[in-house]
């Protein structure tokens, strides 16, 4: 089960141009009745990440109504510290405290909006970082963090989570003050069970190892969420698998070894993803296809086959277990499975020929499109 | 002599958010007000390069007579063809003909505006590219880049060039039509002697050795200018020198080897910056500061010395030769080069101490902040 | 059809280990027998690649003979100026102009080969560079390269080429002196048309995109041999397609695109492996089917629907046309081909079940084995 | 006070070849001499870091008492479980258990050599890792790893402390068992204090901020050495200081503010380079200046500035402080600091003038010169 992000129905673009498409949602009931098409055609995305200010409503139980009314309901909430011009130099480990209290204030309102919500995860992202070398005191600034998150953390209910997401640059070009699952994972263990780390599959070194990440993480009980794109270079958060979709079937065989696709584990899987040249309910539908072909060749691996090479030292022959079950298509079973739902074979074909698309088309018309600063 | 940027006086910032900062211009005579500070302070920074249509005014003769007045010239045109909706796919390479003949035309406009400014140079950088593999046809957009090119190519005058940038990545992600000095290269050779090859510092993949790039234009002919910047990851457009200036030196040693510094060569040095959380001004002071300073040791190369060593194959000494130089502290020298012009010897401080900063602040309020997208 | 490199039988290694195999070749002889091998089962691999020395025999017409009785045929000659103590600081580019000479000299008796080989191919990569800045000039040792690549040309049989691949790094590690197919693609221009470019596909910075080379030397007419293999981080020199197989498809389907897989167009397919620690016939085998795998994949792209696609700036149909391709099982298409063939279906199970392994291991006890350095 | 290592003095080189040089030592006393004239001309490097097996003796009492009669004493013990046929899988992690029981034997015999040889450090660093995907598994490496730690922890005296390195790639290709800070970390945290992270500073992925984690690990207390080279690319072991002089400054900013030159935090300083083409002697002694140079600039930072600018927000002023320190030539603080100390004021030249190197060339014939391998 996937989790689609409110924001992946909005306007994105790069810092040259963001491109204005037809029938972008306005506020976030059209994106929640966006989201509530991709869980129609591919019965795998039950559930809509908001991302505050931008999902920002007076009647968070009405909102969780609407999107209760269209089968879906209500995921992550999605702190958003770095779009105010008080953040220039920072949010929760700026030099200075007024800027720090603010940017804390703000992460304890979302953990407000989770009562409110029901939702279960925070998830914190922080662009804080410094451009300069010397601009700020690099260990300063962990002491303002770890102050913050450990305030957060006191703050959390019972069922709820801390999802600690890294990132290794931008919008920060020197320092990130979390910019690897090091420097995440650290921070977990210091605050706590119910801080966990979220990878995103977009955020790491050119030739860093996902998965290997992912078996660690797992290993240590600390592997909280995804937040599934792809790149080609840098944070590019094209829709995940189709830059290298050898990777997400490698990330995803560690998730099935590592216990990850078990409800108790409580891997969050999301989407964060932005369509800035393709339609977004579409590139939000195939991407969830996408994690799902990554997903059933994953399961599709002779487990017994694999450990009985590996033990054996038969470096081709554990290789070819993997590789058969990668290379098999698995189009054909998804196929099965979703017509076994009572949902069309191909999901995109379907919500082409639905008509809806054309009907925002039409019906959205005036108002602000929501995009990343909205 | 570096020519400073119109745009790195307006607002700047990242996908995740433009910082506004106080006393920003409005329209391109105040950023050619705070380019002519720069120079007043430096001596080293005489031509403004300007922005189609960021920097469109109905009589640039007005606007050179006006930077003329203040001791500043203006310099290269750099066509704009990525803020338009209809170049989503691409703008010379797009698929629709009539897209391509609309951004042609606006290259041709530029020599239009180059006749009336006097510029030299047409400055030519192109986000045309594809997000995803088989989007388009690689070769056939190749195809559609070389028409236009050829097509303002023969509309260029006797004295004026053409400028060929490229760019590994960003804002497209699995292709950029031009992504690499090989294929800029490949196109001005095809194109003739007034085509040559801009190298902007930050353009690179990692591990790219970029003075190999210089040597081997210089070599070749085809060096045109210089977008200088610096990097820790991507296209961060740091100031210049801030990252790695020892980089930077080495740089400006094959530009010095190469005859680069020559006026016959006509390497044009230009700052291509974003101070996204800096005061602007100041940056553009202390980028132009880090490349004479590099430019100031490279000159300081034993090159007899450097000679001698590299012939007897002697490593750690041909390296001790070009190290003495860079570990030289080249700043009194260039105290004395500023004092000799009548200039202050510290530009940052007698800016600082000239109160611009504060008259700006104050009578810019009101209007349109320049930026990127206006 | 592929041709195997007469190294990839020998041991090989890191700079950290060269692990022994059991039954590794002794003689070029031994190499050219297991060569036979991979072409025996795959049916797709008739030529050897041979290296100067590793590969030096008194007769090479009884070699090529020998070659014959098997079923397979010499291929290109590798030149190898990397391997002499009078190397350590180049070969054709070193500052003495006696190891210059020795060097071209070298390059010249391999020309020599090939007449008595009839290969066609001269393939020339050149270790040649600097580990620290000033230690050598650069633009200098670009003007003795050009010298010895000119005086080489010219040596060169009617039907003759020379192959230039070009590497980022190692073992030089500041600057090598044919760092990207830039370098390469403007010397094999100034040479004329039998001088053209070789794709080592792990020889790029990370992050290029390698079938963006591929198109652009086709659409100029300068692609000449691939040397495949495949890497996660740097020259990995792992199994073509092991690490990245949806990339080896987009290679492919440029090469179909661009008319490369049309005899006429001369581009040679060549394995550039290590089989560190897997068994080294298994591995050309399965690096066979690998490249098989993905040109069947890349035949299979529905060009018409993909052309149409593209035209109308459809995005994900593009896309998705393309994709079709590569998500389709074509190890059945390859099992029928081979049984049309009467080659077994599964060429890794027979050869495993013909005992051939098993004898060499039994036979090759003594002597010394071939490796890199021998 | 920084640590030398033994196998520097010996040959090096790539894959592609070992330069033999003239004078090398060919046994761990001739190391020890080598080393003593570093520590002797530079007055900085009173410690010699052994290699087992390459420097395995018979008595080492008399070695360490050799090495004091030379002025310097023995250093860490670095284990090797890389160059035995048996360790192609792996050693500690190897799926075979009687490997990893040979491995485990090799490391606690290292302990039983520090023991001999009074050394505080046991250096840990691991080619375990597999080339490909399902290969061997990645969490039930760990646990391998996990317990071969935790055995040779418990052998550890009161004083002894085990020292573990990371590496992003090489030998291994796809995984590396620890390939990055995070993991080591993780193992040092649940074996207990005396286990601590070993940085060298060129096993990183490009991109990585390296002062970023000496922060990260000063602050958890968790840093326990420096094993010093640099790079452009990869693991290139040049000497440290030579690619990247202003990353070698950051990092000893963040050395000095974070308390690491305080004995009591007990970082050792250590070099580990391969000098393939430059002679080794000098090579070592330029690096030794190089730190010295960097730490002298690192400490002529002016902190209350420093920090003042930050607390106010003034990136340029607060970047301008660290790079006033940076562009500040302290070479001749360096030479008086020597001659305070009785030494040569450049210890390279008086290296040269004193004849050692003459003499070792020919003395040092005959016999097998020492390397990788022996």
């Amino acid at each position: 089960m996937i989790e689609t992000p409110s924001w992946a129905y909005g306007n994105s673009g790069t810092r040259f141009k963001v491109f204005a498409q037809r029938g972008v949602p306005r506020d976030p009931y059209e994106k929640i009745a966006d989201a509530a098409q991709v869980h129609a055609f591919t019965g795998a995305a039950p559930t809509v990440a908001l991302h505050i200010p931008w999902d920002k409503v007076d009647d968070y139980a009405a909102l969780a109504e609407y999107a209760r009314s269209l089968g879906v309901g209500l995921g992550a909430i999605n702190a958003n510290v770095f779009q105010d011009d008080d953040y220039m130099l920072g949010s929760v480990t700026n030099p200075d405290p007024g800027v720090r209290r603010k940017a804390t204030d703000h992460l304890l309102e979302c953990v407000d909006i989770m009562d409110a919500t029901g939702s279960r995860d925070l998830k914190l992202w922080f662009s804080d970082g410094t451009n300069y070398p010397g601009q700020d005191d690099i260990r300063t600034r962990q002491d303002r963090l770890a102050d913050a998150l450990a305030e957060v953390y006191e703050r959390l209910g019972q069922h709820q989570r801390m999802l600690l997401e890294y990132k290794l640059f931008e919008p920060s070009f020197y320092t990130m003050d979390v910019p690897d699952w090091g420097t995440s994972f650290a921070h977990c263990v210091a605050l706590g069970p119910k801080a966990v780390v979220c990878v995103d599959t977009g955020h790491h070194a050119p030739g860093t190892n996902i998965e290997f990440i992912v078996a660690m993480l797992l290993r240590a009980g600390k592997l909280g969420a995804f937040d599934f794109n792809s790149r080609f270079y840098a944070d590019d958060d094209l829709m995940v698998g189709s830059a290298d979709p050898f990777q997400l079937f490698r990330i995803m065989h560690e998730v099935v070894r590592g216990g990850g696709l078990d409800p108790a584990t409580a891997v969050a899987f999301m989407l964060d993803q932005c369509h800035n040249i393709e339609p977004k309910i579409q590139g939000q539908i195939r991407s969830v296809m996408n994690v799902q072909e990554a997903t059933a060749k994953a399961l599709l691996v002779d487990a017994p086959a694999l450990k009985a090479a590996q033990d054996a030292g038969d470096v081709l022959g554990a290789n070819a277990v993997l590789m058969d079950a990668y290379n098999t298509d698995v189009r054909p079973l998804l196929v099965q499975w979703r017509e076994d739902k009572g949902l069309a074979g191909d999901p995109i074909a379907a919500y082409k020929a639905s008509g809806y698309f054309e009907k925002i088309v039409a019906e959205r018309v005036g108002g602000t499109q929501a995009g990343w600063g909205a």
